[in-house]
C-alpha cells in the first residue's frame, strides 16, 4: 500500500519481527518523532509490519496515584510471564515532559520486571497534545506487537481525559482501586468507571483486607445501576493484593474469559475496528488543521483575521469560511 | 468584508435594527437554516449587523430539571423589563427535535414573558450535533443584540456538554441549584460547578428556605476550595425565590457588579474575544471535515479505505494521509 522500504529499513523491520529489542526501541522512537521524514518512514514501517499485529491481548490499565499501579503491573506481569506469556508495558501521560513524566519515567519503578528479557518497558512519549500522545501509543501497540509480545499493558494515570484516550486503544480497560470509600474520597474523575471493563480493588491485604471487600461490594453494587457496554458483560469487580502476589491469575483468567467471551460475539474485532477508524478521522482532522495552520496564505492572513474576530468586526463563521478559502485555494498551487 | 446585501436583504437588515421583531425571527430562521446559500445569506447579515451587535449582557442559565428553571427565567426576566431592559431568551438543547425539545419548545411556559413586547424568546434550533446547534445560538445572540435587546439570557438543560458549550459563548454562567444535597443528589454533572461564575440556589421559599440556605452555605465551602477563572472574581452563592419574587434583585446587581469588574480589568472584551475564536477554528474544522467527505474522490475511495482500516490492512495514520491527499488534490480541480 505505502512505498516500497529501503535495503536499511527492510533490514529493521525484520530485525524487529525477529524479536531485536534495540530495533523495536529504535522504532518507537521513530514512530514518536515529529519530523516530518521521520513520520513518513515509520509510517511505512509500520504498513510493512502491520501483517504480524493485533495477535495480543490489549489491556488499559489505569488508577489515581497512590493506588499502586506500578507494583501491581510489575507482579501482574511477572505473572504472566511465569504463564509463558510476553509482556509489553506502554503509558500515555500527556502531562510527561523530556525529564521523565509522573508515570513510567523511571524503569527502577518495575525493576525486577524491566530487567526480564520476555518484558519491554517503554515510558509514554514526552510532552505534546493528549491526541498526539494517544495516537503515537496506539501506533507503538503495533510496534510491539510485530515485536513479538502478546500482553500489551497501557498504563495512564487517573487525571483528565487519558483514560477515553487510553479506553479508546485497549481490548480491555481496568480500573484499580483503592480499598477505600467512593470516586470522590478516590479522587476518580467521573465517567471513569463507566470506562472499565473490570476493576481491581487493589491493596486487599493485612489490615485493608475488610475495607477491600466493602469497596468490592459497594462498586458491584454501583455497578449494576450503569448500563453496560454489552448486555454479554458486566464489569465484574476483583479484589488483588500486588504486594503478596494475590488474585493476579484471577485477573488473568477474567480478562481471558472476557475475551472468549467478545470473540465468540464479533465485539473482539468490532472493538478494534472501530477504534481504527475513529483514529483515522481524529488522525485526519488533526493533520488538516495542522496543513491549514501552515498554509502560506493562513500564515499570511492570519494575524489579521485573528484580531477581526477578537475585535467583532468579523463573525467567526464568515472568518471560517475566508481561511477555508484561502486554504483550498492555496492548496491547489 | 462579505459580498454587499440586495437591496431585499437591506431591508430585512434594516428592520431587524428597527426592532422588527417578525423580521428578527426571520433572520434567527435563516441562522438555524443548514441549506447553503441560506447560510451565506445570513453570514452576509450579520456581517452588516456586526456593528450593532456586542452591546449585550449575556448570561448563560443552567439548571437540572425541576430546578424551576422557566419559572426562574420568566420571573427574572419580568423584572429586567421592570428596570427598562429588553430581554431575549435563547437555549441550546441538541436534544430537541422538529416536535419542540425538551426546554422552550413551548412558550406557554413563559406565557407572562412571552407576551411582553420587550421580551423575545426563541426555542432551541431542532436537532443536529451540539457543536451546530451552539454556533447557531451563538450567532442567534448577535441577531437579538441587533435587534436592541440588551439582555440576552441563554438557558441549558444540565445533561451532557451543552453547558461548557454555554459558557463558551456568554459573559456569566448561572447555575440554579434545588435547596437540597450535593452535587449527586442533584443529578450535576461534574465540571458544571467549575464553569458557574454565579451559583443561585431557587425554591429559596416556605419550607425549603432553612434547605436553601444551609445548601448555599456548603456551595460557598465548596467553591472555596476550586481556584476562580479569576482572582477577580469568587463565584458567589446567592438564594432566590423565583415563586416569590425574591432575590433577583440581588441577582442582577451582582451580575452589575461582575460586569464592572470584569471590564474594569479588561476582562469582559478578552473573553468575548476568546470566545470568538475559539468558534473559529471549531467551526474551521466542523467546516474542513464537512468538505473532505463531501469532495467526490473522498466518496469514491472512502468506503475501501474504511474496510481497510477496519480490517487492519492499513493504519489510520496511513489511511489519513491518503484521504487528506486526495483530499487536497481534487480540491485543486
Amino acid at each position: 500500500m505505502s512505498a516500497p522500504l529501503s535495503a536499511t529499513d527492510q533490514d529493521w523491520a525484520a530485525a524487529v519481527l525477529a524479536g531485536d529489542r534495540r530495533a523495536l526501541a529504535r522504532l518507537i522512537t521513530r514512530i514518536e518523532s515529529t519530523r516530518a521524514d521521520h513520520r513518513i518512514e515509520a509510517e511505512a514501517l509500520l504498513d510493512h509490519l502491520l501483517p504480524h499485529t493485533g495477535r495480543s491481548v490489549r489491556v488499559g490499565i489505569s488508577g489515581v496515584p497512590g493506588v499502586g499501579k506500578s507494583t501491581f503491573i510489575e507482579s501482574f506481569g511477572l505473572s504472566l510471564i511465569k504463564r509463558g506469556h510476553r509482556v509489553a508495558v506502554l503509558a500515555v501521560d500527556p502531562s510527561s515532559r523530556r525529564t521523565g513524566g509522573s508515570i513510567l519515567g523511571d524503569k527502577t519503578r518495575m525493576a525486577e520486571l524491566s530487567r526480564d528479557e520476555r518484558a519491554f518497558i517503554r515510558p509514554s512519549p514526552s510532552g505534546g497534545t493528549l491526541g498526539g500522545v494517544a495516537r503515537r501509543t496506539a501506533e507503538a501497540i503495533l510496534a510491539v506487537e510485530a515485536g513479538g509480545y502478546d500482553v500489551v499493558i497501557v498504563e495512564t494515570v487517573g487525571v483528565g481525559q487519558s483514560e477515553t484516550a487510553v479506553a479508546d486503544m485497549v481490548d480491555l480497560f481496568c480500573l484499580l482501586l483503592l480499598p477505600a470509600g467512593g470516586d470522590d474520597l478516590q479522587g476518580i474523575k467521573k465517567g471513569v468507571v463507566e470506562l472499565a471493563d473490570m476493576i481491581v480493588v487493589n491493596k486487599a491485604d493485612g489490615d485493608l483486607a475488610a475495607a477491600a471487600g466493602r469497596t468490592a461490594a459497594d462498586y458491584h453494587n454501583a455497578l449494576g445501576l450503569l448500563r453496560p457496554a454489552t448486555p454479554l458483560w458486566r464489569p465484574p469487580v476483583l479484589r488483588a493484593s500486588a504486594l503478596e502476589g494475590k488474585g493476579l491469575d484471577e485477573v488473568w483468567q477474567t480478562i481471558e474469559r472476557y475475551r472468549t467471551i467478545m470473540i465468540d460475539a464479533g465485539l473482539w474485532a468490532e472493538r478494534r475496528a472501530e477504534q481504527a477508524l475513529g483514529r483515522m478521522w481524529a488522525e485526519i482532522g488533526d493533520a488538516l488543521m495542522t496543513r491549514l495552520r501552515d498554509a502560506p496564505a493562513i500564515a499570511r492572513d492570519l494575524p489579521q483575521i485573528e484580531i477581526s474576530v477578537r475585535d467583532g468586526q468579523l463573525t467567526p463563521a464568515a472568518a471560517a469560511r475566508r481561511m477555508i478559502g484561502l486554504f483550498l485555494t492555496g492548496a491547489a498551487a
